[in-house]
């Protein structure tokens, strides 16, 4: 049996909420990347694993351990975790700091729901994080606005929703 | 002023295609590129070109020299050209067969119109097109599926409308 | 057990249509009402029986006879039809010339397909006959742009798609 | 020139919510309904009025003084008012209270907003009302689920999200 190619960690955030009609709130349910993968037509051959479904702002150092720990020993070297975009840098940086020498890891999120249909941005960030999974030279990093930031060197604008580089780039 | 980064041609194909709901029949109308840009909230600057809006099986070799030209003369050197499926296989080999050196060329498409919604994989490939163009080395590519082919080691499946690689890669 | 409220029959039409992304053609797959009625959050008691699947300018005399006969032979007395709107006037005319007693029976239909997502005008249009249905008096109707027409003062307006009245209505 | 022939009342109520992506919350910006009138292509002559743009848990006496306001003042016999679910029992008793001969008002909305796209039952309720508005006897009415509920006959059940009739209709 072949192995897959991309390992995709799910830790939940913004990109896999859902509308409760009941209670007007945002929550969660399962993860929409299966719906997404085979929307995109999608021939890569992924590990889909469901980490934990949390908004980034209540992601705990326990959660960032069991994120790191699945990092750490998945064989797979092209890795990908969608995660809220609140403390997405923060998780970033916890994962650079430790030592995965050879796998290429990137994390990604939405600004707006994939189940909110024709206004999430979802969709072309997965489309970008497996194209940047498979051609990247190892390290960890943040694919948003269809850029790719190494943990680094990078922030999130609260004011406007976007990633920014913290020195520029040119 | 700064130069942009990425020049993205239009050439149409079953990507930009719209429902005529007078006729019932698919045709051409504007391009989606901005929209799709706004809604992946993309911050790459794009220079946006339509070159023409054609159905893939009705490119002309006219056509095909108007795109080629385009690539010889933009001074950006990564380019991203979305086309209709059926015929990109053979645009891109005409590309590669001419000298443009120190350029990224990606060719990509959809197989569901984006202006259908939910169902479309076009805002999927374009965020990959996006990701790859800025990665990969100078050549022609094809963009489908997640994956990106040289233009010498790719066929369109017409059965299933996936894309292949002529020789396995493994 | 209680009888169902309306009776439902699909006869196919844009309404029902899908794209066929192999093909680049519009064609049947299977009817959209049981989804939609769900999306609706409808709690009317439906009956919903697929008659055909044709596009109506294909709609034989045969079609119209089977359409007529299952009119006449459900039980129950509110009756919806889905059509295409190419020649639901002359359909909705050859059942008025019919004898059903006590029947209040709507034709209905989509300038763009379900399938199609936001642009799609179907799910509005079943909202109304649903209404219509409810409420009209025994009679052939077809209901289009928020519209009842008596089905002896309706034509289609085959350059602009929309419905209207024969004879002005004040 | 024509009066128009049904007036329609804005309030708000999740029907028009909207996603803020910065604060990961629903708020209101403008309605939908000009959008969804056209998309639904209804030819009606609509006079659309926004009174507010509250969510229904947080509509005032003094609003609902505004809405019974507008009701009576209005020159047009057919009504609809979009309202949040939470409370449009309460408000369409009010309006019930007070002597508006003549006049068939209808009171909407949605379980899931219009915005979020193909999930969601408003486009369908547009189109429910806007059938029943032009069919019922003059009185005050709540349309919801396919059906239309008397204001002294039905209740929201809090734990489905439907809305249901005091007693059973047979």
């Amino acid at each position: 049996m072949k192995r897959p190619e991309v390992q995709l960690y799910v830790t939940g955030g913004t990109f896999d909420k859902e509308y409760n009609y009941i209670t007007g709130e945002l929550y969660f349910k399962d993860t929409h990347l299966q719906d997404m993968i085979e929307r995109g037509r999608c021939t890569i051959d992924l590990d889909i694993k469901t980490l934990m479904m949390v908004d980034s702002l209540e992601m705990s150092e326990a959660d960032r351990e069991i994120i790191i720990h699945n990092c750490k020993y998945t064989k797979l070297d092209k890795i990908i975790i969608t995660h809220g975009t609140d403390t997405i840098v923060e998780t970033a940086k916890q994962i650079a700091a430790v030592d995965i020498p050879n796998k290429t890891i990137i994390l990604m999120g939405a600004m707006v729901p994939y189940a909110f249909g024709t206004s999430s941005d979802g969709f072309f960030n997965l489309g970008s994080a497996l194209a940047f999974v498979q051609t990247l030279s190892p390290g960890v990093y943040i694919v948003m606005n269809g850029r790719c930031f190494t943990s680094d060197n990078v922030k999130k604008n609260r004011q406007t929703g976007y990633f920014e580089y913290l020195q520029d780039q040119y």
